[in-house]
């Protein structure tokens, strides 16, 4: 999984069958200094993450994992919303504070 | 999934069984500032997408959860037309007005 | 999918049992300028291609997909040779000749 | 599998069901020089890793076939502590002295 | 699948139980100039290769499909020795030879 940062959202009418329903958010990953960088993917949405959350994002057949996404054609999602992380002993994100 | 536009198609007569009848379409990712960049990619096409449109298309196992790509040896699909991007509040691109 | 060019082939005797009768194909991407280029890939061929002919490959599980790689340990497969190529409403490839 | 090592964790309280339990490590590629390279991924832990330590960690379907992740949406997994890796006869790593 | 050399392996004692008994081989690409280049990867052997052999790898699902790594959580797998690899005609390679 990625670290990455909804920044945005996708509205498609015309589209598979199997997609219906689904939430798609658009996500950038984020580097080691906490800045979004990477292209941007469209992931479902398991969690019900709005825009500015830092999540956790899956890809490949993993993605189809989730409740949501069992079946259907998409190859990445949203499976947790981060509350924190620690890297080499420091905060180096917490939910409240964002990037340190 | 990423965020595409279709740039041509690729016509094949001598092919395994299994991609008889799909449309093949040549597909390029777009980035931040709405261009298109890095490397062709050739989608199924499972929505009716035609030239200059901009879709969404998903690669690896996923590619063959859409009815019209199962069971086929295919890696990459266009599975929704976009109508609208919305990318921190703004909007970025929308169907009738293109890239903003 | 992506387009490309077979450049080459490679001959092994001592592999495992699954690769048996499988013939190996060098193949290397194809870019916009119509030039080989990026990584040679070793491609299973299911549809008979030749040395210097434009190809379609696939990767991942979907090559697995053809009757010739069903459960075998390939990653990727020929299984289309491309007849002819339009970008932007014009001919970008055809076989007869060759990228333009 | 790649060689990296963990040099932090992630916190999720809000997640999808399948990740409950799981712990979220967070793992950098380690290169020829024995530095940590490239980009953070975040991987579930199948062997009580613990931060600093060397492991082998596997992406795609293949990280979800530990006992601790099987059919849950996780793309990366760590599936084992490295003791030594040995490069061209010399030893590159052992557990008790680090990367020489 | 690619082309590689093993430049050496790795030892693990504390690991999920199923990669016990597999051999941890380390990989490194073959470019077009014979060499070496690119990140090094952890496959598992299926073939009896040595250190220093021209081998060739595969990635992903495909990589389970060997006798030795059915149902097991690893993403490379060394699954053909290489006796020779010609590219437009000339050899590239020859196992008594080397790179030409």
């Amino acid at each position: 999984m990625l670290i990455g940062r909804v920044i945005g959202n996708v509205v498609s009418t015309k589209k598979d069958e199997e997609l219906v329903g689904l939430r798609l958010l658009l996500v950038q990953g984020v580097d080691k200094q906490g800045q979004t960088a990477g292209q941007m993917v469209v992931c479902a949405d398991s969690v019900g993450a709005g825009e500015g959350e830092v999540v956790l994002f899956a890809g490949g057949s993993s993605a189809r994992q989730t409740e949501v996404t069992k079946n259907r054609p998409v190859d990445h999602v949203i499976m947790a919303i981060v509350d924190e992380v620690t890297i080499e002993g420091r905060t180096f994100y917490r939910k409240e504070h964002g990037f340190v």
